[in-house]
């Protein structure tokens, strides 16, 4: 919309030459501004990637968080190291043990929260135009970081197993040939975000393989590995090849407050990144750090991770019993082994971008599937998350979502579909909804 | 030292061609390797810029947190805004009305420490080749980010009163005949780091005219400013003109562990950073704003800067006596009116860099004058700090460092000054002794 206040905004901006090239791409969504709406408490929002962290034990947290400024504060709020302090990076080592991953402390890079590892990472290796391989869909919030370095994002196909093989290597043959710099691949092989599919073993080494075989590089994200909701944890990419970088979180496994996430590095980029680190932030938050190293040394913290699976288990089925029993014939969607979100194919004609102001009208929340490409696809598509709203809520939610979609079809059929074209917008910060 | 550890390690880095531009600027420098060293008890450092947080009340601070805790944690471990806490950006408003700055709290942006200020403000703003005006001396952390963004930074020249607007004015005419893109002046206006000098209030002004009638944006970090020894604060160059982007911080006014700082800037600018903010950490560490928002609500934290600045004024008037005492003729050196610093001019044919060495040697550390510098200058200057030892264990260090002056000048009396080349050294990340 290049309307009276579009021009209004430039006028008042003085400094609107001088900004970088980078910056010339960073646009507020129009979804965004459609959340701001959306979070009125009338509506449902199956829109978030918020964990629900109700079940937290505050007061022993309290206890023990206080006992730590009490006995040690003049450490956990002065300066600490670029790379993170050292009794965490043990510590992250028992976590990363969960998914099958030998390392060594001094191989982790603590970052402010995992989307921080996502930007050292991209800061190191990428120059503007470089290409990154990601999964179709990837994640919203890694796509903004990546175009803001003026990268270059090539989607690879995937099927019901996720990120495919061949395609990635036609995909790579195909940059290759015109002369592409391919600078690594991004991918979340568990619960991927937004599509919830899970690559099984065979693929993940299928794809590895493929790496290996072309010289490109593995940027393994797993925020949601833990979270496994049918069956044990398959092993991280990481856990067969010590030159994957490994980007772990305790966003979705404790609290994302705090923003403590970390990279697992080959030592010699693990160099890199604290130098990256310590340009961008001198250190990592070190009061975090050391408040989830206490919970971790403190509380049953895979206990507490038992009682988040229960209770997105749960939402998780709600979610999918409410599709199978709403949905309108011509919708699918895939079935999550864990994480947060489903992601639902509209019947042909629909367009989710569209869709979005009448399901906030209709009081639903969701994000159209166009966020997730960086090329446009993502038309037909919504993602549909079930972390954070309860389950009564999430059926109220499903109803209302299938509804719109039921009458989308309705003025279809009457009307013929709607070929007016509309913005392709490319995802810049993803925002506390777009996690 | 381009020797068999820096061969080993290039040999074992597979991914030394997948690296980017900007990333093969990035050195670790040999001062860091040898403060390593330097960590030892038995070494006097007077190279750390670590404030001294002994007398923060360590039992109100951990019964208010876990207060809010307890109260209110699961919204102070959740996904916060991009943009920071509205109810801290409104405390942050009195915080800077002490500096005479009248504000709105939607033009402040929290970051995780002044630090990431630096970074989402060079983000924003700087393309490769872009220049940054910068004081001259000026702080190595802040150096090290805009190097990381490929810019050129160029020096101006200062006399006592800091930043020198004659010589302002004649750079950037230098800069424009030559074609140059300047993006902005980034100045240290109370107390610098390093320099220890301190911009009158009319100084601020005829700065700020220059770079008006210039077009020249100024970046004005102010970490230490409320931490004034002798007099009430100077006016923020803010105060005087609302285009100017301001960069505050807690790290030395509560504790630098929580990495909370803020940028207050430019509606149209604001948004831009609020964008990049996003991109780079989704959104700065949410427990650690509700903890400093907390502080700021039940603790006495006026009372607290009181107490910092009486301990700080004993360690100044301390190193300044020392220095009196103890130097050789031939050496100068500033005299702070606040913050952490003296800058330290050697006796001609003195080289700060090769004395390093030495004075960790006869247990006494601090930074050699050319991590200050962008273009080689400094090789004659030294920053000694006096935040972080007691009294008595800094009058031993200036003892022990002006020995180690005196050796060096009685071995340049015996064969003539030391003419041998050292390698001038590019800083990159600054540390955690480096702040």
């Amino acid at each position: 919309m290049v309307t009276e206040h579009s021009r209004h905004d430039t006028r008042l901006d003085r400094f609107v030459d001088s900004y970088s090239q980078r910056t010339n791409g960073m646009r507020v969504s129009a979804v965004r501004a459609l959340f701001a709406v959306a979070n009125r408490p009338e509506i449902v929002s199956l829109a978030g990637g918020m964990p629900n962290i109700k079940d937290l034990p505050l007061p022993e947290i309290a206890g023990s968080i206080a006992d730590m400024i009490t006995s040690n504060g003049t450490q956990v709020m002065q300066y600490g190291s670029g790379q993170g302090e050292p009794a965490l990076r043990e510590q992250i080592l028992d976590v990363m043990a969960l998914e099958g991953i030998t390392a060594h402390a001094d191989d982790v890079v603590i970052t402010a929260g995992s989307q921080q590892g996502l930007d050292l990472v991209t800061r190191i290796f990428c120059d503007p135009g470089d290409v990154i391989l990601a999964e179709s869909p990837s994640y919203v919030g890694a796509l903004g970081t990546f175009l803001s370095y003026q990268t270059e994002v090539v989607h690879v196909g995937s099927d019901e197993d996720g990120l495919d093989p061949t395609a990635l290597r036609e995909t790579v043959a195909r940059l290759k040939k015109a002369g592409k710099r391919i600078k690594f691949l991004y991918t979340i092989p568990n619960f991927n975000n937004p599509s919830g599919k899970t690559q099984p073993w065979e693929r993940r080494l299928d794809i590895l393989s493929v790496c290996a075989e072309e010289g490109v590089l593995v940027v393994e994200d797993n925020p949601y590995g833990l979270l496994t909701l049918d069956a044990d944890p398959i092993p991280a990419m990481r856990s067969a090849d010590a030159d994957v970088i490994y980007l772990g979180s305790f966003s979705k496994t404790f609290a994302p407050g705090f923003r403590v996430g970390w990279v697992l590095a080959p030592h010699a980029v693990r160099e890199k990144l604290v130098l990256a680190q310590e340009s961008a932030t001198l250190c990592p938050p070190v009061f975090s750090q050391f408040a989830i190293s206490t919970y971790l040394a403190t509380q049953d913290w895979q206990g507490q991770i038992e009682i988040y699976r229960d209770m997105y288990r749960e939402r998780r089925d709600t979610m999918l019993h409410a599709l199978a029993e709403e949905m309108p014939d011509g919708a699918s969607w895939t079935r999550p082994a864990g994480g947060f979100f489903v992601w639902v194919t509209l019947p042909e004609g629909l367009d989710s971008q569209a869709m979005l102001p009448r399901g906030v009208n209709a009081r639903v929340a969701f994000v159209p599937g166009g966020a997730f490409y960086a090329d446009g696809q993502g038309a037909r598509n919504v993602r549909l998350s079930y972390c954070f709203p309860p389950a009564d809520r999430i059926r109220i939610g499903v109803q209302r979502f299938a509804d719109v979609v039921r009458r989308e079809l309705e003025v279809m059929d009457t009307f013929g579909i709607d070929a007016s074209p509309h913005e392709l917008r490319r995802p810049t910060g993803p925002g506390p909804d777009l996690t």
